[in-house]
């Protein structure tokens, strides 16, 4: 059984989320489906980011096996030829070594964030940005974003539903720019809590809009306590980008 | 009764095109219908460019005159308020001359045309490219651009039913950028004939796949024929983008 990995892209606002649910449709559903009707058999799959219901991606990446062993052209081909109906595209296939592990082999996560800055609602971005009507100032929400990188407990940052075992993580990289009316927040770390990314935006957006200076994110921090932070930003602005693994050659994969 | 100049946005993915028509919902429509329910009247509006069925916009401008002058930000606010069951919106709204017009004191008007040049789909931006999933050459495509600007008789790239007195039409620029699998098409003119874009599109991508060489372009405009060029390129890659009207201080508007 050959195992592929496949990188996605989808629109995530008639979704439930990655994951299926019981209350709609899930974007791991309508994948499986596809396979079901490209295969004839039901394979599961496993997704690098179990993103939120509206949240989309532009790098999402599963891995599946297949009983018979299809060229990659023909996997993504009829991949997207099933998928049709929906907001999913494949938009690279490879073949997977037996332990690459979409979720877990992954070293690094990437999350774009777009707020929409400007009077105007959106017509072409609804459901793909965050609206925010008042003037953000970046620079205040740069100099916030700083106080976010590194090693921390996020326990403030993470959702009252989040499982993790620990809140403790390690943002590599968090970047803010402005092109036009649009902000875009880039976020990059191992892993994430849950609602993490959309915790720490809606918190600076606060900043940004002058209720907060950006010297109140280590308190926030250090209260470790959900309530001291932001609101959560909307799902409509978050992009899963990138799933980062190990080089070929580089240390083995799952140890 | 004051004159507004109005900047509209829109996502013409579920419109008939701008104007009013008996099968389906118009953006003209929808826009008066705010109006009405703004206002309490009913005026007529008049937009710089009839886009058609999916074409999108980025910078319609309209013309309205109002009974009572209402503040320019309250005629925006107002006019998303009522605007938002659909995928329109003003995004700038100033007052002007009584003798300004959307259409005929425009001196200038930008299109914009967007291709996704890839294998996969699109998800993200479904209705708002034109997917091609053949490799385009850029060069080829801009030599051939390059045959189209200036003026010239554009017989060969209006619709059939285009109504203008006069196919003879000046294109300012035509200039053809590619950022990753993203191929934008920008093109300026004082007006543009029936699908003359599209048309123009269809046919730049003729050369990109290898169909016709660049230098098939001056055969074509000599043509004077419709079915010499190639096809009408769809609706959903198509923006309007920007309307150019004399500063103040040049010459009279309406002459």
């Amino acid at each position: 059984m050959p195992r592929y990995k496949i990188t996605l892209e989808y629109e995530g606002s008639a979704f439930v989320g990655w994951q299926r649910q019981e209350n709609g449709l899930a974007v791991q559903q309508v994948v499986e489906e596809a396979f079901f009707r490209f295969t004839g058999c039901q394979p599961t799959i496993y997704a690098a980011g179990r993103t939120d219901a509206g949240v989309h991606a532009t790098g999402q990446v599963i891995h599946v096996d297949l009983e018979k062993p299809y060229p990659c052209k023909t996997v993504l081909e009829a991949g997207n030829f099933y998928l049709k109906p929906h907001a999913v595209s494949f938009l690279a296939v490879e073949f997977a070594a037996r332990d690459f592990h979409a979720r877990f082999s992954a070293i690094g996560r990437i999350y774009e964030y777009y707020i929409l800055n400007r009077l105007a609602p959106p017509a072409l971005k609804r459901g793909q940005v965050w609206w925010v009507r008042q003037p953000l100032d970046i620079g205040a929400m740069q100099q916030a974003a700083t106080f976010l990188m590194g090693k921390h407990d996020f326990t403030s940052f993470r959702a009252l539903q989040c499982q993790a075992l620990s809140a403790i993580k390690t943002i590599d990289e968090f970047s803010i720019h402005q092109t036009g009316d649009v902000i875009l927040c880039t976020v990059k770390a191992r892993s994430f809590l849950h609602h993490q990314v959309r915790n720490m935006v809606g918190t600076l957006k606060m900043v940004g809009d002058g209720k907060w200076p950006a010297s109140k994110i280590p308190e926030i921090l250090a209260a470790k306590n959900r309530a001291a932070a932001g609101v959560t930003a909307p799902s409509d602005g978050l992009y899963l980008t990138k799933i980062i693994y190990p080089q070929i050659g580089d240390a083995p994969l799952n140890h």
